[in-house]
């Protein structure tokens, strides 16, 4: 086993884009390397590359499986691995490309979704002991039948992560198109500010709440293992947001505001027997595989409840057929399908602590005329409904509100 | 086991080579699959991919390490694999794609041109026996230590055929983008006649001689397992070219001429030393893996002898390099390379024993003034290195000289 911390590197799409961004990466990869740095890099499939694998698969058939399309969308990343890894031999220094399968990311069986079960470190400590820098495909992984998985959606960040946890890493830096996590997108709010510092629980209400900075799974794995997350821009030097514990970070009411319209709302009109049908649907749609983000049932009428359901919008065709199939079993007299809404939300440590913060929330949405149709909230979050063309507005009057430009948020300690 | 007999077939790149080609490949599968037959179809990548992967490669270094060459490259077959397998989902049928790794295929660790060493069966009879299309990479395989290999030039034939002998098929079928075996390059001779039957002893020299149209190593496999090899296109339904054993065909004195342009011819001029040269020479380039097809030495003269060897043309340059350096051991005055030398052969397996096909191959040659600068034969073939520029006209003139293009030629029994 390799002695000396071994620094965990993801480089995303963008940042290996084209050859010339690969030989770029090679440069910084062999830098650190000079200086005696053991490194793992993960890196994803060149940007675009799945996409085109992905309408080619379409061009096929409407409906590939999800074994042979998880086949298909894994070679982006193996070509980028053996590309980036013989961009470090023309350097004069020794690489070795692992795909997730040679790697040992052992995955379950879940196409398209699958989860990392166990990492294999044997053959990564040994190529780092020998002086190569270890190159992993990011976002596959291989079940013990040997059949090629996939993480889902920003999967590479994930691999990056629990690779840093197997290692014992002190870090895992993700290299992306992007600075760090802002109080708002900079394309919607102009002078949204970059974010420092941010507790892996926040982070993960960024996740869940449309952010695409960082995967949901990849802030679970480095909550629990506590790695420490530093998320910059492979473009320039600047230190980025650094994701860590909570208890290293001095509290702020909010940190910022995000929002996701990428959403539907299924409403289910007057269901009359109200026991069990929470359950009920619930469990149809787990079935099916759909994710419900959020339910919230209505006030109690003589004529029954109205239930709603808020999913990921691509999954809102799904759930409607597979809903109106237990329509009368749940005694609902309609159902409804709503891809117009969008959720803004905001997110801290002290939301559910700070006196006023849900009320100032509230207030800046009403002086613009903005709706709520929905409020849902947890210790780091609220969140709200809204009409999807209004979210642009919502974002930008709730950062004025909590004046976020002018954030400033410190590590109290310095043991990162 | 599955208990019948099970078809293999083998699609090229061109026959694959777009969307449509690979949604019509599915079409005839599920006909087949639909009368009952088993089917095992070995696939190459998309036509230009590998190409374009090698590009890439060559974009991002001169001398990409043939270990992540290899790991490159298979993302072809992989892509093209599972685009297949949904192509044959798309239409209703069960098909499971598998890529080397999965299917078994064991190879030794010469990366970029491994040679098979065993193939587990297993899992193949497994999928089959439910129903299955088993539709496997080819070109390439796994070492026990799971790095990914490739087999070389053609090598989507050699998995192919070693799979019909792994599964004791009664024949492997080739799918390319040429109707089978001509009597000589269409494109050079415009009356050339495509062959029913030819000997796997004259398809193995055709192999050595230049044609494209199968491996060398797939065409051993299928001689030592007894695979009789369909060459057919995959654009109509023509029977194309049985590649078979010698003893069920008629003899006939020559089946056709081929040329090969890519070839160079090293001399060493005025070895001294004789004794243990020829040896030396090479073992010096089998160490650098540069095959020598052919070594001539000259008439002994007092000064020393000259020392001719052909070989391909892309060693040429290496060749040079690494005799240079044993250039005063092995007492060599001068080491010239020339590239513009080509081969043209005649092969049939009544090269040997008909009288005159020497003589008249060489008077053929004379009359268009063409100089033999060498000539090598064997059982079945007979090979004059000419100057490159008269290749066309000598496999012309040769071609009419032995009335080709009304060359017929008969299967002597029935049990193919």
């Amino acid at each position: 086993m390799i002695n000396r911390p071994v620094k965990v590197k993801k480089y995303g799409g963008t940042s290996v884009a084209t050859v010339e961004y690969i030989r770029g990466v090679a440069r910084e990869l062999v830098s650190d390397h000079q200086q005696g740095i053991p490194q793992l890099v993960v890196v994803s499939a060149m940007a675009k590359t799945t996409d085109q694998l992905l309408e080619m698969a379409l061009q096929v058939t409407n409906r590939p499986r999800a074994r042979e399309l998880d086949m298909l969308l894994t070679t982006g990343e193996q070509v980028s691995i053996a590309l980036l890894a013989m961009a470090v031999h023309d350097l004069g220094v020794n690489a070795v490309a692992l795909t997730g399968a040679q790697c040992g990311i052992l995955t379950d069986g879940n196409f398209s979704r699958a989860r990392i079960q166990n990492i294999a470190t044997d053959k990564i400590h040994k190529l780092l002991e020998d002086g190569n820098i270890v190159i992993v495909a990011g976002f596959q992984g291989v079940t013990s039948d040997q059949e090629i998985t996939t993480l889902g959606r920003g999967g590479s960040d994930t691999t990056a992560t629990a690779l840093a946890a197997a290692l014992k890493s002190p870090v895992c830096e993700i290299y992306t198109d992007v600075d760090g996590v802002f109080t708002a997108n900079p394309r919607i709010v102009s002078d949204a500010r970059l974010l420092d510092f941010i507790s892996y629980e926040e982070m993960l209400e960024y996740a869940a709440s449309g952010s695409d900075v960082l995967h949901l799974r990849c802030v679970e794995i480095a909550s629990k293992f506590d790695i420490p997350l530093e998320v910059r821009s492979s473009l320039n030097h600047r230190p980025g947001t650094t994701v860590m514990r909570e208890e290293l970070l001095e509290k702020v009411a909010i940190t910022g505001v995000t929002g996701d319209a990428r959403i539907a709302r299924v409403a289910l009109i007057r269901v009359k027997d109200i026991p069990g049908v929470a359950a009920q649907i619930s469990q149809t749609l787990a079935d099916a595989n759909i994710g419900i983000q959020l339910i919230i049932q209505g006030i109690r009428h003589d004529e029954g409840n109205d239930f709603s359901l808020i999913i990921s919008q691509e999954d809102s065709q799904h759930s409607q057929e597979i809903l109106q199939r237990v329509k009368s079993e749940v005694g609902a007299q309609e159902i409804l399908v709503d891809t117009s809404v969008a959720r803004v939300s905001i997110i801290g440590s002290g939301v559910a602590s700070t006196p006023g913060v849900a009320a100032r929330m509230f207030q800046s949405l009403a002086d613009q005329n903005i709706n709520i149709q929905l409020i849902s909230s947890s210790e780091v979050r609220i969140a709200c409904i809204i009409q999807e063309d209004q979210l642009d507005r919502a974002i930008q009057t709730i950062h004025r509100a909590f004046n976020l430009s002018n954030l400033e948020r410190k590590k109290l300690s310095a043991d990162v």
